[in-house]
């Protein structure tokens, strides 16, 4: 009997979900609206039907092998606790995993999105051929996920890789995690619209209009993406210098803005990590999209299973 | 019939070697100075020497599982050369793995001094009850050991976890691996020397004299060891923010200052990592002096037969 896995994206508005293959092909898919400001049990309820819908689409003649999901924020991975999460307030400190699995009847298992981004993109993206890699998503905040041997490096809970919280400038910006000069507080979209604000770029600019005056040779749009490449590439050599891994990608809402931001960050991080200089080491564009979690979340289930 | 391995931690100035056993009891010691300015023959001789001496003491009742060297420096480590050593520059660009083994008839593992450090401390010190940890060695350098599974985690060709060279100051002093304000050019033996230097506490202190300064309660002196202690103290929350291991130590020729250093980097590490305050996680002194990388080497052979 064939087999497939569901992987879920589970985000603060919307939900997709997708059937796929060992292969990695995508059967089917499915999205819908979620609002996370009802009860639990109705937004439970919400994500079960929403995994039933693709399961059904599917049919019986395959077997569904598991579930994995992509969540914004941090996870108890043992416990299958989500904790301190900005978009799923609602779904925080229960034991969301064992609910799941109860309703709908097939194992469950939770991972941090940026996580599973970062095993989609090991899986079927640009980290195909390397079994370890770091993925930066770079957009309202910054993610983070560490693929070591193949697998997501979890550390003791499942907090690893909050590469977003890295220090580039100790004395910089103050961050709602307690710490200052995060590299989040420079690089992501926030943080791009922010500069633009305190430079009058423009009103209230998206980080991608801040991007489009750049382009058309706004100087303090530029002087905001070099800041951002800067920052990235200070942050990027400490991972290099700390890894010494073959692949760092990059994926997230500011992609577009590469051209941008990325020759200065290259410049900072050939400077700043001496491993970059003397090994083979690669710092690109991830290539999945917005499908990357979807697609890992897809590969836990299998992944699981090699075990 | 009993086995043993060997392990050597091969300096700029002398090389020691100790037979391990399985539980990790040294059996038998050996200590010899080295002249590295000799030629490279001279030099692979003394090594090879060094290691027969040990092996002698053992006798031919007991089994060599194999011998394990740690050497200050980069390692290719599946050529087995060492690559942009200070101390060893007689022994760069080498095969150097192979050409020991030639000579001593049993298998040789190469690993950098800080990982095989790292190793010792997770057999038989400070970190024996986890599989995972993070080691920093304060020296006239900063070196680095990082613990995975319970094994070296070496990156693509061996370079990874050089951690003296994360930068903690974008803008600070230079540093001879091309960086800015890398961690060893504020927190090692070195940078509280230069420190104590430029507020001239005294005439060409060392950094233990400078300590002792910091006891008895100058306020230059234990600026500089405040000062180290917040640079240790954002290098290891991003290492925390990065790996949610559960254990951070500390070891090397400044460790006897930790009541000096440790408070201001434990301040600093609580404000600046949410996972630090929010899982358990230690940071403590290392345990085994300067035995742990003789220890960490003796087991790499042990380790390796796991596999």
């Amino acid at each position: 009997m064939d087999e497939y896995s569901i992987g879920v994206d589970l985000g603060g508005t919307n939900l997709r979900a997708a059937a796929v293959d060992r292969s990695g092909k995508i059967l089917e898919k499915h999205a819908q609206s979620t609002d996370m400001t009802r009860g639990r049990d109705e937004v439970i309820d919400d994500i079960v039907s929403g995994i039933n819908t693709v399961r059904q689409k599917i049919g019986s003649n395959s077997r569904l092998a598991g579930v994995g999901i992509g969540v914004p924020g941090f996870i108890l991975i043992k416990k299958g606790y989500v904790t301190n999460s900005n978009n799923l307030p609602v779904l925080e400190n229960f034991p969301l995993r064992d609910e799941i699995e109860r309703r709908l009847g097939a194992p469950i298992i939770l991972e941090n999105d940026a996580n599973a981004a970062a095993l989609g993109e090991k899986w079927m993206g640009a980290g195909k051929d390397v079994d370890n890699l770091v993925l930066l998503t770079l957009g309202t905040g910054i993610g983070g996920g560490i693929i070591s041997d193949g697998r997501v490096l979890h550390g003791e809970v499942g907090m690893a890789a909050e590469l977003g919280h890295i220090t580039i400038d100790p004395s910089g910006n103050p961050c709602g995690c307690g710490n200052y000069g995060c590299l989040e507080k420079i690089a992501s979209a926030t943080a791009v619209e922010a500069m633009s604000d305190l430079m009058s770029v423009g009103v209230h600019l998206t980080s991608l209009q801040v991007y489009e005056k750049a382009v058309d040779g706004d100087e303090k749009a530029k002087m905001i993406f070099r800041q951002m490449g800067w920052a990235l590439g200070v942050g990027i050599a400490n991972l290099i210098n700390i890894f010494n891994y073959p692949l760092y990608l990059l994926s997230g809402g500011m992609l577009p803005a590469w051209d941008m931001f990325a020759p200065p960050m290259l410049e900072e991080i050939r400077k700043r990590s001496f491993t970059f200089r003397n090994t083979q080491t690669r710092v690109e564009r991830a290539t999945l999209g917005n499908q990357a979690g979807l697609i890992g979340a897809a590969y836990l289930p299998f992944l699981s299973q090699k075990l």
